[in-house]
């Protein structure tokens, strides 16, 4: 099952001008930056009481959020956390969603895998599979 | 200052069909439909654990989300709730943002006031006033 919503995702072109405009004139906390080399993104959340943003922002060339960014950027995909991430992805497909891509693992996750499907009506959503149980 | 993330608001053509997917596939509960002439839009808040969506269809022609759904829809606001409406607007001014229209009571809030805001980074973000302390 989908647990619970994760974030939302946000394109900018310029990572800290955006997580400075979160942080100082919309109150948000950011944490760390992460490069994702396989994503080709830079990350940076900022939480807020009553949700998180994921600022996403280009990491290199051809990066998979220009054509966000060439549209004007801003909020583009809404990010659910999966109990068991494969089975989720192929129950979105039985529902419709066309993956885009593989599961891959996520910098920003520590390494957990996610998946990105897109559906006409729902657009672009990634799931996140949850973090393992602590023993 | 503004307190919190209330929500993210996401433009769907068929309110219904939109509702059903979000509360089918990806696990979402939905709240009532409210209709809004002055906003000209139909909207139902689906929640979530970790946060809510408001999913937004036109009511009538000329709706302001008509541009959006062109576009393809889906996220496309997000929204803060605000101690101090007018002050917060003005403070966001100040920011470089650029209101969209006026404050205006919605529906959706019971009457409580809202306010659109557009700057080139942040994109479109809502106000709406916290709600009345009760005494």
């Amino acid at each position: 099952v989908l647990r619970r919503l994760d974030h939302v995702g946000f394109a900018a072109a310029d990572l800290a001008a955006a997580v400075a405009l979160f942080r100082e004139v919309l109150g948000g906390r950011p944490g760390p930056v992460f490069e994702d080399p396989l994503q080709r993104v830079r990350v940076c959340f900022v939480e807020h009481p009553g949700g998180r943003v994921e600022i996403v922002a280009p990491l290199g060339d051809a990066s998979p959020i220009a054509s966000v960014l060439a549209a004007g950027g801003g909020a583009y995909h809404l990010c659910y956390e999966a109990d068991d991430l494969d089975a989720e992805g192929e129950r979105l497909r039985g529902a419709g969603f066309v993956p885009v891509g593989a599961p891959c693992p996520a910098v920003a996750f520590g390494g957990r895998r996610i998946w990105f499907l897109f559906h006409p009506i729902a657009r672009l959503i990634e799931l996140v599979e949850a973090p393992a149980p602590t023993r």
